[in-house]
């Protein structure tokens, strides 16, 4: 019997909390409320959906998603003589989409395909919804392979009686390989530390493991090493933003002084990526972003300190290859200093 | 001329406004407040000054300056007729304020010798109120003294143009040590993490530091390890609460992993130690508080997550010696390996 992914997840992960059209509305899952409230924000525009990804309705996979399915959505309205189908209209629309997110390249790559696939439609005169739609099927049918595969290997590493340590919130990939090393009887601990000052880890990875029945710690960001040093944490796992083709890996901030921490532990780190960069090479190809400072300064909305405190926010940081025991891919468990071997040899299919 | 300490000091870390006596009550400083705002705690007993440490209006070393100002205000009383001068009044003040903070020995050993000077003055049928300021007076000086020494070797090691990271709040020894540097001209530039879940950096440090003129930047406890990546850091520089005499350091949650990312950096580690204790050995020998895990839980008094989440509060972590580059003593800067051979040998005058 083929597995659904779905069914592995927590509330805000599955397909259709993430964004869906409902009516003539693109309803996109808030994760700013979650995990106290669970509410979609509704759409009735390209521009409101691109306003939702700026305001960080969704993060992470969520833009990319959310994206996907304004674009279906305008299909929906082009199809239905609402809307002209003009080339132009899904072109401005792309490119709305796109400088939501200026370093998410994943997403600005899906919209140029779904545009090109559009702009054939038209020329043809067909039909652009259903052409649309099997686009973001296969799509999704793709990455669950690739999801079921990086969580295989992912849970093969997890033994009985682990503890886990965790960073940000690495999403379906992470969740999914917990949830069937749970389905595998194996008896794991999951430490999540809050991830200041977006809080992603208090927000979104401890209530997600909660919901699948992980049994989930909330600790500070600032416990890491500690609670290594009780011999409570046997592996670190994080998703990573960019992984680049000799084995730097971006991921949120605090990432890399866990996984020094490890490291001195004798901790394995292992990063899920499902898409290494082999365009960048090398620490320099990464920037970091830096965010505004004032978040530094308040919790959720609560100032911390003097409001003329200065601060600084890089939202990123790096980890060097000599630091990671192995990257989790769709395509294996790859060394650091592996991915082009793989990655140039192979076409990912 | 003698340079005063209160003068390099910032509001809350000057001796009146930690605790004093005005009119028939004990102010006391409330850290809780600062930086918001500056406020006393009005104390009519040794009772409420108890329960106003119990409650952190005070923390770090304020409860030692409450306490002992707490018996000279039940000294005046005893002094002026409003309390008979019996020995047993004054036995039971010294165990209730001692059980305020049943890990502060040098408190509870200040308390004892305050007594036995209280009851022989009693026995010879003296006033108690001059022995006891004078005690204090004597305290002060030494204590005075020891952190000049301290802040003149601290701000020895700190070059010109040097970064500085601290952990939680390092009070006076640490910020009459950057008071020195700046006094000797050195530009520097200080990183405070906020300290998570009390938020000790970002309510005192970084503000105290403001205060006193330095420059200081305000981050959260995981971006430690990449502000030393990007070579802005070229000291690390805490308290700590208890130093054994073989090196071990117990201070706040997040400091060890500081330590360790400081090694990898090749960043030397300093902390301040004014009373290393001779009296234990090992790591072993400290016993790591557990504080309430809901405190993880909420920042300032918003929650961060769901309410039925499992987290961990161990409020301080412990660095081993071999991180410790060396430890700033009021006897000199002394080896994490060398404190007996120190100690031993001399009595501290």
């Amino acid at each position: 019997m083929e597995r659904k992914l779905d069914n592995y997840l927590p509330f805000i992960l599955k397909s259709k909390n993430i964004a869906r059209i409902e009516g003539d509305a693109v309803l996109i899952g808030d994760r700013r409320a979650y995990p106290f409230k669970k509410e979609f924000v509704v759409c009735h525009s390209v521009e409101e959906v691109a306003v939702a990804i700026e305001t960080m309705v969704t993060q992470g996979g969520g833009p990319m998603q959310a994206a996907m399915v304004a674009m279906l959505f305008l299909a929906g309205r082009a199809d239905r003589g609402h809307i002209k189908p003009a080339a132009e209209i899904f072109i401005r629309a792309k490119e709305r989409l796109q400088v939501t997110r200026p370093t998410n390249t994943t997403m600005a790559r899906i919209l140029e395909s779904l545009v090109d696939i559009i702009c054939k439609e038209i020329e043809s005169n067909n039909q652009l919804e259903p052409a649309v739609q099997g686009y973001i099927e296969n799509f999704q049918k793709e990455y669950e392979k690739r999801y079921f595969i990086m969580a295989e290997i992912g849970s093969g590493l997890i033994e009985d009686g682990d503890g886990i340590l965790t960073m940000c919130f690495a999403e379906t990939s992470f969740i999914l390989t917990i949830a069937l090393a749970l389905e595998q009887g194996k008896n794991i601990k999951i430490f999540s530390p809050e991830t200041r000052p977006y809080l992603q880890g208090a927000r979104l990875t401890a209530p997600c493991l909660m919901e699948i029945g992980a049994d989930v710690t909330l600790i500070t960001d600032s416990m890491c090493a500690h609670v290594m040093s009780q011999g409570k944490i046997q592996k670190y796992m994080t998703a990573v933003d960019i992984v680049t083709s000799d084995g730097w890996a971006a991921n949120k901030i605090g990432t890399f002084q866990n996984a020094i921490s490890a490291n001195y532990h004798g901790i394995p780190y292992f990063p899920l990526a499902i898409d290494p960069d082999m365009t960048r090479r090398g620490r320099e190809s990464i920037i970091i972003e830096e965010r505004n400072p004032e978040e530094v300064k308040m919790i959720r909305g609560v100032p911390t300190t003097r409001s003329d405190m200065k601060a600084y926010y890089p939202a990123f940081d790096i980890v060097p290859p000599h630091l990671i025991a192995g990257i989790i891919t769709p395509m294996g468990l790859i060394s650091p200093y592996g991915l082009e071997n793989v990655y140039m040899d192979k076409e990912l299919k």
